[in-house]
């Protein structure tokens, strides 16, 4: 493996601002003329949101949890199925070669719920190819990731508006 | 006033993507069609960053400390009157009811640097049209503006790349 010349960031936390901050970063990196791919990892009912309406604009690659998937099995849940075969796709990618950023949204989730080992999601990271940046966002991050980002923020909630009994707005949260 | 259909949003603390938040949140309004407006209070030297890229790419209106300025004073300071200037701006766009949604990117700065009082900020943004959705970001938000924000979150530093030596990277932070 040669030199590193690329961060992990992780975002985690129960408050706001995860995944838009790792969306941002998305506009940043375009900007930049880098290759960009998205991974979701719990997929939103929300169909479709801003963000993905934003890469497809401007053509960055976008899958998420489900996209691809066969189901073939009989004796294994769906969902867990399609967590295992979504990192599989991720773990393709990190090294791969092919990407200067890689944003795992939700990633955690597929460790809290029990569908990767955090060992695998470790793995795939240290072994990614060593242009590629990633970001990884989700709340309950194991402290496994912690230790192998480079920058981890919690994005801790002071205030939501969902306390005080305003649901969740289009073009804001999603 | 009509009935406020708007959320303030307030990204403050010590960590990273508080800035990065609000662009995902730009991102996901230009998705939705909405007239967005951005003003920067502290001006970057890494001419031009690319969130600025990414605005224009969508033809989002951007504004950056300075712009549109002309200086005539010789009794002030031509920092703090740029400063002035900028939230001269953003107030009147605060209340033109031309924007769903106004980008106020460290704004907290221009209240601790003392060219804006913590007083004038409540009052614009309380006296905002009622459908233009606000996010402020910055450290050490004073608490008059977490009071009259929805949504608050402290963006907390656990790690940073920085500590590592590791410097602010192109494509990521900027």
């Amino acid at each position: 493996m040669g030199k590193v010349d690329s961060i992990v960031l992780l975002n985690t936390g129960h408050g706001k601002g995860k995944s838009s901050a790792a969306f941002g970063v998305m506009g940043r990196a375009w900007a930049r003329g880098w290759k960009v791919g998205v991974i979701q990892f719990v997929k939103s009912g929300k169909w479709k949101v801003g963000e993905r309406k934003l890469a497809e604009h401007l053509e960055i690659e976008w899958h998420t949890l489900g996209d691809g998937f066969t189901w073939e099995s009989t004796d294994m849940d769906e969902t867990v199925a399609k967590g295992k075969h979504a990192f599989s796709v991720a773990k393709e990618k990190l090294s791969s070669g092919n990407y200067d950023l890689l944003i795992l949204d939700e990633l955690t989730y597929a460790v809290s719920y029990g569908w990767v080992p955090v060992e695998a999601v470790v793995e795939a990271i240290s072994n990614r190819a060593p242009k590629t940046n990633v970001i990884i966002t989700g709340r309950n991050a194991p402290e496994d990731l912690v230790e192998i980002a480079d920058t981890v923020t919690e994005m801790k909630k002071i205030k939501h508006a969902y306390d005080q009994g305003i649901r969740a707005k289009k073009g804001i949260e999603y």
